[in-house]
């Protein structure tokens, strides 16, 4: 018999549902944006009527990627600081109130991880780390065939990576020098928000013909570098460089066969790749020489892939 | 009935031997200096009449914590920097050969590191990562249980975390900016070395006085501080805020429930516990500061306990 669950990817922004098949296939996927302004329960709300459009009788239980911090154990989101009143929300319980089903919570960046070690680029790999590089830096880690979760449930937390101890440069968790705090695609924003006045007048044209008056982020700087202005691609080189920085750490603590890029500003990986390689050569013991940088495939559905496969495992284990 | 082997902890000075029953309980040991200028076979050499000084007949094979790197699946020491000649050597093979016994190769690091759960102050933890900082700094992990190796046997390579991208400071490894080049034991010689002009007249008679006209060591920095010696105490204060900056990545990204330090650096931790947890404090997200710092109990033997009990579980698994 088929066994189906849904899964929902909880994010900032976007709340993506799905309904998957155990073993890896999507029968039908949407996604909204989040209402995160109002209340918890208008999400749960949101949730439900999202199910309830493709009504379903034979759905094992429910699988819920979010960001955290997170009580995985006991089901409960500590907080979510992009959606407001998401603090200490018993989302496991709340589902299981509504759907009549079991709930399993997971870390969205864990589930990403599983899902590209599962489904995706990291497929046949038994060490892997997965860095995702979006707002902010997070990861997941599979080693030797395991999904590394650590005594909180917060292992992988490679945006806090310390980077520059002497550093001033604030991190949005309010420590100085994270890894986060210099390449993440907030870092790229604020960036992006001071390239009017760089370059040649030529290319101050050319940057004000791309953003005009609206707010500049990491998304004009990769148009600006794929059209050839030249400060926007040297963002990019350094971008890369301090990605490959972060990354030597990771590979020196995790030893992985790959480590896979996924997040918004993953996409843009032809922009960086080159000198994130050529830092990463500088910085890596030899021994490690061959470590695989690899770009995350299907970013939007290797979070509900990853965290459905997580409720098939744990449904067979229990 | 009981079962034994011979545990070897083959160190660049120092070669200790036991006889482990499985348990932990060491029924006789004994260390030379490690004959380090000569071939390999000469410390085989040793390793043959050490064992052979306590003849036994239920002795189940000979377990070897060498320091790397290593090819543990194939049981060949690929290079100790610290002993000539050792390149490329198969211990494993070598040792079958002349005791016609199972042999089993573990990185140093690790067995300390599973000494250190087994049998240390690491008991009953499920996740632990434990830092060694002698010479160099390395390390090994456990997680949810089980040991971290990585994809090729490297694991823990926390020396070469990069700490200060943008410094000039050379590592042993021969890379900038790694963690080993300010908190190892090396970088503090390198410093006491300097430290006979430091401080006031009063400080650089007591100074001289330690440390006579020999080269001085961290050994002198550490006896120094706790004379009072105020250049000496800063000195393990700046130690203490370097290897809290090194900890706080390691546990953002393995969320261990303690961190064990051992290693002949951590012999002084009274010298530097106060600076290294004001620093830490100061470094790790709030989720994170319940996490324990510990100071390794029995250094001496952790590692021989630890890789004959990775040998007794190899036995049983096979």
């Amino acid at each position: 018999m088929k066994a189906f669950c849904i899964a929902v990817d909880l994010g900032g922004s976007q709340l993506r549902i799905a309904k998957v098949q155990k073993g890896g296939q999507i029968h039908w996927q949407r996604s909204v944006s989040t209402i995160n302004e109002g209340q918890p329960s208008q999400v749960i709300d949101q949730i439900q009527a999202l199910v309830a459009s493709h009504p379903d009788a034979d759905i094992r239980g429910i699988a819920v990627a979010a960001p955290g911090p997170l009580d995985t154990r006991n089901g409960t989101v500590l907080c979510i600081p992009t959606l407001a009143g998401w603090e200490n929300v018993a989302i496991t319980r709340l589902l299981e109130e509504r759907f009549k089903l079991p709930v399993l919570l997971e870390n969205d960046a864990i589930s990403a991880a599983v899902g590209q070690w599962r489904f995706g680029v990291g497929k046949d790999v038994t060490d892997m780390v997965y860095l995702t590089v979006s707002t902010g830096i997070g990861g997941g880690v599979i080693s030797n065939n395991h999904v590394l979760r650590g005594v909180r449930g917060a292992a992988g937390h490679f945006g806090h990576l310390l980077l520059y101890p002497d550093s001033t440069t604030q991190c949005a968790c309010g420590k100085m020098g994270c890894f986060e705090a210099y390449a993440s695609g907030s870092a790229l924003d604020a960036i992006a928000r001071t390239l009017h006045s760089a370059g040649s007048q030529q290319e101050r044209t050319q940057w004000h013909a791309l953003v005009g008056n609206g707010p500049a982020s990491a998304i004009h700087l990769a148009q600006a570098a794929m059209d050839g202005h030249e400060p926007a691609r040297g963002v990019w080189r350094q971008q890369g460089v301090y990605l490959a920085q972060g990354i030597a750490s990771i590979v020196h603590a995790f030893d992985p066969a790959c480590v896979v890029l996924g997040g918004g500003v993953s996409k843009s990986y032809s922009c960086f790749a080159d000198s994130l390689l050529e830092e990463l050569d500088k910085r890596l013991m030899p021994a490690f020489s061959n470590v695989s940088i690899k770009q995350a495939s299907g970013i939007e559905t290797a979070g509900l892939l990853g965290v459905a496969s997580l409720f098939f495992e744990h449904q067979d284990c229990s």
